[in-house]
Order: C-alpha cells, then sequence, then structure tokens
C-alpha cells in the first residue's frame, strides 16, 4: 500500500527533525512540527511555548502547571491532567492532519497514534552519545548543563512520556517499521531511504 | 567509511536469512549461516545439528548436554558450560570470518561480537505475528506446536541468548545501524535498501 503519511519519533540531537523536513520538501508533502503545536495551542487554549516543552514529556499532576493552562481550562479540562488534557487535544489534532493528506509528523507519539493507518510508515532515528552531543552544542548552543546531562534528561522524558501513553517501549525496534542510526548512515542518506521506501510503495 | 560486514540479526520467520542471502548474492560476497555453524563446528568437534541447536538457545548447564559433546571436549572445555564454551569458539570463528573480507553473517550474536568494527553494518529484521506465522508454515511446514508457540518459544531462545552473552535487549533499536519491518517493506525492498547503504558508503 502507498505510504503517505511519515512519522518519526527520535531521541534528542539524532536530526529526526532535519531528516523529516528534507523528506517533506523532497516528497513536496507538508511537515508538522512547531506547526503542528501550534495547531494543537490553537484547539486547546494553551501557549504554544507551554505545550512544546510539555507535549513530550513526563506526564505530571502538578497543580503548578494549571497557572499556565488559559483560563476556564480546569472546566473544560474535565478534572484531567495538564498532560493527559493535552494528550487527547494531541490524539485529535495528529488524527486529523493524518485525514488532510500525505504529510511527515514529527515525534508527538504519532507512530502510536496512527498506528493503523496502513498508509503510514513509521520510522524512529538515534544515534550514539557523543554524535547527539556535537550536534546538539552546534545547533542549540552550549548551556550550564553537559551535552550529556541535557541529552540524557530529554530522552528519559520522552521515554517515559512514551511508556506512559502507548505503553511501549521507546525505542524498541518492534514499534517501528524502520529504525536509523543517524551517525552511523548520515542524514541525508536516511532522508534517501525513506523517500525511496514512499517511491517504492507507489509502484 | 565503506561497509564490508553486513550483520543480521532477526526474529524467526522475518525473512533475516532470505535478505541476507539476497545482499549476498547481489554484492557478489560470502553468506555465512548454516556454512558458519559448520565452521564453527569443525572448530569445535561439536556435531553440526548440535550447534546448530544450542548456538542461539538460551545457556545451560545442563550436564546432559555433555553427552553430545566430542570425546575430550570436557578437558579442552575447561569448565566451561557447554553453552560458554560454544559463545567462545563462536566469537572467534566470527572474527576471524569478518578479517577475511566482505560477507553477511546472519545470526550468532555477529552484530555485538562485531560492535567495535567501523567497517560493518548492523542490521534487525522484525515483523508482526501473523506475517512470520504464514512465513514459518509455508518454509517448515505444520508442527503439533501452533505457529505462534513456535514462534514465541524460537523467539525467547533467541532473546534470552542474547541478553545473556551480550549484555544488551534483544530487538533495542539502539544495538543496530538499521531495524526494518520485512512484513511492512517487504523482503526485496529491505534486501534493495541494505544493498543501497553499502554501494552509498563506498562513495
Amino acid at each position: 500500500m502507498e505510504k503517505k503519511i511519515i512519522t518519526i519519533s527520535r531521541e534528542f540531537g539524532s536530526g529526526g527533525r532535519t531528516i523529516g523536513r528534507k523528506v517533506a520538501e523532497k516528497l513536496g508533502i507538508p511537515f508538522y512540527d512547531k506547526e503542528l503545536v501550534d495547531q494543537i495551542a490553537v484547539e486547546s487554549g494553551f501557549a504554544p511555548k507551554f505545550i512544546e516543552e510539555h507535549g513530550e514529556h513526563a506526564p505530571t499532576k502538578s497543580l503548578f502547571s494549571y497557572a499556565f493552562a488559559p483560563q476556564g481550562i480546569p472546566g473544560i479540562m474535565n478534572g484531567l491532567s495538564t498532560a493527559d488534557f493535552l494528550w487527547n487535544i494531541q490524539c485529535s489534532v495528529i488524527l486529523q492532519l493524518a485525514d488532510q493528506g500525505p504529510c511527515v509528523i514529527v515525534g508527538r507519539n504519532a507512530d502510536y497514534i496512527l498506528k493503523d493507518r496502513e498508509d503510514a510508515l513509521h520510522v524512529y532515528t538515534h544515534a550514539d552519545m557523543s554524535f547527539r552531543a556535537e550536534r546538539i552544542v552546534k545547533k542549540y548552543g552550549e548551556s550550564d548543563k553537559s551535552p550529556e546531562a541535557r541529552l540524557n534528561e530529554k530522552d528519559k522524558r520522552r521515554r517515559v512520556n512514551y511508556q506512559h501513553y502507548t505503553g511501549r517501549t521507546w525505542g524498541q525496534s518492534q514499534n517501528y517499521d524502520l529504525c536509523l542510526d543517524t551517525g552511523k548512515l548520515g542524514i541525508d542518506l536516511c532522508a534517501d531511504i525513506i523517500c525511496g521506501i514512499v517511491e517504492q510503495s507507489k509502484k
């Protein structure tokens, strides 16, 4: 079956977003990442910055998080935690985006949310610590924390969030159609492999 | 760096061996699977059938297994269990094969044994239960056990063996450069992707 929807899940710093953008450009289809965040924000009333920071993180029941929620949300949220409320909106937005037509969706557990779509190709990108550390320093600059600590922290949050909402193990190959070591294979080749699979699926 | 050695680890019935053979044929390089078993047998003095059955299985300290060992082995084995003894020979044979030149090696934890070779491409193949069940019945025929039970049993043995000797989690994407869902992508496309990566690495 023709693969029209490409989801990319990624270890922080492995280049999954860059690959997603390249694939979307090559195939001439929409790319959803920050754009997706914005759309979720519009639907939820949350600030985009808040969603960006919490959408892929460990679920929390912290009351403090309500302080960032838009007015009236405690009622709309119907007793759900901020994270659960965001998850529901995230699912609904991602299902809608996929229904609209071919696209690339990066992050946000889209592989799980779209697991039943036969026209979806689910990709996971990873790389070793040194490749990713060098990459995040180049991309996001230095910070007080070591690059390794930043990677571990971000990976842990994504892993916990994924496990909590999907019941699956983050990075387990069986969850994806294709897993790529971007450090070993290179960003461009990874994008080419994905495009090749999509092209092949049309035949 | 040019990828010369391709290791393929696979869920039972996912077609990893078939893919390995196709890749070896396309690239015109040796393919080691049963041939590898024979070579290990020659070095160890064990019967090929015994090695085939125990080489990827859960380690055991069963005294019964010594009954199948060649004469004089208890001395040569130097107090090691049959599985540990086989593991040592397996490592040595695989390291030697890789030193001899380009090749495809299927199974036998070769991804771990050759993890430090930069000219190696490590591939893992998996597929869902129904794809694999249909495949093993076609390939190996029916048996008293259901195909699902046979798959679970074989997977479990490989998983336990892998974890025991490598300390890694079987099927965790980070252990491999490339993981492929053969049911979703198809056997031929998987072989093409691997050959494409090897060709690309020569440029």
